[in-house]
């Protein structure tokens, strides 16, 4: 497998061509964002931890019987995956009430969610990734009724699996943000990444937060948090 | 039918209980009021307008055969409406993309939208009456699933009824917002009322506003608007 020339680079990864045109090489950066890009910095350690604990949870995912666009680590910083055509929503599951569902909704902090709640937002910086129902899915074009179906099924599939798999770890999946590609073969693939930047997960006992909202909020180190997250995952087991 | 005391005032109408407790009396108020309150004047003659105009819609649709909390107009500024719970929900049905769809997505105004798009808004002033999803509904227990599934089957009826009697009478319906409510018995009926307050109505063929963007824009007068608006749905026939 050869790394050739950069295809994208986004927030918090970039993304290489490779070789193989099925296959992308990807890279996570050490740069931490918030706010719509509007707060930014570097963190040395990020992207490896990033990458580290996102290697993870897609090879528990693989486990569970979960197909998603992950192929292998490649290294501390790097990934390889399939290549997919993202799909432009976020798709979001709660767990647990916080951040943007509080203030919008004006329900409390912490307050569980049973069944969880699942969200799409249209992925659109200039916009400000606004939160969208089915109907404007269907008039953006952004996906086929079909595909809003299978994006539910599986982002709640996910959220089964990760919720599990966390609890395990003694950490509560409060909520996290998917995105989704299409495979040239048309198959639904979970793509993009899952980490301390797109999950909220806090102690299971002490409600301590470890995610990016130490970052967001600046209540924390987000390194610390994110380390936390990773040696109570096991830490890198891949080589 | 004996007018008895205040029940509740809000932003453009008083309702009034009666001898009759399955019965409220509604007074259509002068003021016009936008962005969530923020603009606020008096206008005189537009509780009689839009009691006028409202009468006549709620009429139109009880000849297409759906049924309304509307009993019958009292006087110029009067209404007679059967007694319901309201659910805290405001059904938003869009024909052609104005107003916060426009903000919301990005697509054009005038863009003709077809199916009609539906949303849902909780209703609560503090919080700016925010988009929600069926989720949030359930998880906010705003209304039940069952309800919902009436709530966008009665609203859509309801917009093909009136964007025919619109159209009829050289105006497109561009998008509207209604308030259902409950009754004893258990029946969701469409309440609140249907005016230029709370519909985007423009001239057929130019596609001039007369709705209540004359006024939150200050692009015109809305008397005049809502004049119009009457005179071409035929006036005021009740007597």
């Amino acid at each position: 497998m050869e790394k050739r020339g950069l295809l994208y680079e986004g927030k918090a990864k970039k993304l290489f061509v490779t070789d193989d045109p099925s296959l992308l090489w990807v890279e996570y950066k050490d740069e931490a964002t918030a706010f719509n890009g509007e707060k930014k910095d570097n963190m040395t350690g990020k992207g490896r931890l990033n990458n580290e604990i996102s290697s993870i949870l897609f090879d528990s995912l693989h486990a569970g019987g979960i197909a998603t666009h992950f192929v292998q680590r490649l290294s501390e910083t790097e990934q390889l995956v399939k290549k997919t055509d993202i799909i432009p929503l976020e798709v979001v599951v709660r767990n647990i009430v916080a951040g943007s569902l509080k203030k919008r909704t004006g329900m409390s902090e912490g307050e569980e969610l049973a069944p969880a709640i699942v969200e799409f937002y249209y992925k659109d910086d200039d916009l400000g990734d606004p939160l969208i129902n089915e109907d404007h899915i269907r008039a953006l074009q952004a996906a086929t009724a079909e595909q809003v179906k299978e994006l539910k099924k599986q982002a709640l599939e996910i959220n089964e699996t990760l919720k599990s798999y966390f609890l395990e770890n003694d950490l509560l999946l409060v909520d996290f943000k998917l995105e989704f590609g299409v495979t040239q073969e048309g198959i639904v693939l979970l793509a993009d990444e899952i980490s301390p930047d797109t999950c909220r997960l806090w102690d299971k006992d002490t409600k301590e937060k470890f995610d990016k909202d130490l970052y967001r909020f600046g209540i924390g180190s987000l390194q610390d948090g994110y380390s936390e997250i990773l040696k109570r995952l096991g830490g890198a087991k891949h080589g």
